[in-house]
């Protein structure tokens, strides 16, 4: 992990990410109405996700839940596209690949669970928040220092933006 | 505590848990409207779960208390059985072990309060997540490292199932 | 601080409890509904007063403020009396005092704020939860290592407890 | 930063706050209704507010989102002016200035994020929550010890307080 020798920043166009524990802190709030009403996200996130479209990045959420609540968080966020319920993660890369005409050196992808390793294994640049589990910490090119929910994302984004001097 | 060695965990076939503080951080969210609306679980827990299954494991929640929000959980985690307002932990686990003709070395249980202790005196495999009061710290097999609400569940059922040479 | 050799704990028949940043721990959740509708209390805290309550202890929270949910939570808590918005603590607690014929060395008050040094102050027993305010903790006799909201008050309910050999 | 050397406290008449970050701890809870239901404030810095009034100071929140919920918590701190959905921060400052007859070394900024840096560079004291981005923390005159939401404009406008000798 944290082995950024064989990735070239300058070629990544899209940023995949999943949701829970990714661009949540992995906590779900039900409430008495018994919907899985809350999730909670991060302001941080959000205006590095912004400035990462203004510097020309595309962002995907491909999530293996589906919450009403992400969806929201994903219009706010502008997200170019949101695959919820997904059982095959690496099919939904491979759509969004031939969708958008792109290549595996143009994927990172931020995933903290068992079932991330997959498409964490197709793409250039993979990397995983602080809280990922450990199968996961120990395949990525990169472990962020922040936790999901609380600004690893942006951490990410805002290491992609530093290595081709945007910011 | 911490001490595995008399541990057969090739016989654990039933894990029950307690609810707060175990599949919940500890934490009761109030509002205004005067109910216990929201509990605070955590995703790692809900994967744990659903690996268990896969690798035929029993789930059940004994609880002292009741809340609906605990229902709601319990029905996304396709728990087996759910107890509330327990009174008697102990005899909810005789009544379990009669109704799938099991024995004392099949259960696992978490617990993290003083009233946990005579059930968790009763199971081959007794554990507490990391927040446990000092009295039920001491009296476990296994104290995990992480705190309930946070994935203390799911690091329980991966050594079990790891153990198993299972995962 | 934490100087206990002053304190009869055979005494204290009444603890007395500040609400915010002591049963919760301080934040205050607001919604787009305007209203201030959720607190974050602690499941240990219930059980503590709960097993406070069986050995014959009152508690009464005094809260400068006031917000639904703290009735709600006070009632759940069989809490003995509940003063809201209270802008002189120090006459509530003479109020207290008078109506169960009490005196000074029957009290406990668990508060973390500027304006609960005047009670603090005056009772027997005074005590703060880890986040207090610095003039705070250094002016009561027993700053727990736990915070508001996480368990202050089950520790200091269960110290007296201890203290008395009844636990 | 944490330079305090050029700082006349006893100029300062005007605390100027961000949301996000400062007055909230950065995270934003969404319902499966679809709004940005809940922030996450601290009372601590209610009372900071309220103590700082009384001694003459004035409070303005510059937001460059918006919420209801922020609203709510407004009214409820009795912020003498709140922007909203601020594309020019200074700008605002400029309006407040003019609006009080006021000049720079009149304001404190409290901020923690790269579009607050325009703002910090403008007022005479400039302070960040510990929780702020690095280009902030590295910019102002003073880190604060405490993280937004949490208590880090309690702990700034003690700060300004006791530098004046009134607390």
């Amino acid at each position: 992990m944290n082995n950024l020798d064989n990735i070239d920043f300058s070629k990544i166009k899209f940023v995949l990410m999943d949701m829970d524990g990714v661009l949540t802190d992995g906590t779900v709030l039900y409430s008495s109405d018994g919907e899985e009403i809350i999730k909670v996200f991060s302001v941080y996130d959000g205006y590095g996700i912004e400035r990462g479209h203004r510097h020309g990045l595309k962002f995907a959420i491909i999530s293996g839940r589906s919450a009403k609540a992400n969806e929201h968080r994903a219009r706010k966020l502008k997200i170019d596209i949101l695959y919820q319920d997904c059982g095959d993660k690496v099919a939904a890369y491979n759509e969004i690949m031939k969708k958008f005409g792109l290549e595996r050196d143009n994927f990172c992808y931020i995933g903290d669970e068992i079932f991330d390793l997959p498409l964490l294994n197709e793409v250039m640049f993979s990397c995983a928040p602080a809280n990922a589990v450990d199968e996961v910490k120990e395949a990525v090119d990169y472990v962020a220092i922040k936790e999901g929910g609380k600004g690893a994302v942006r951490e990410i984004i805002d290491l992609i933006l530093r290595k081709r001097n945007l910011i």
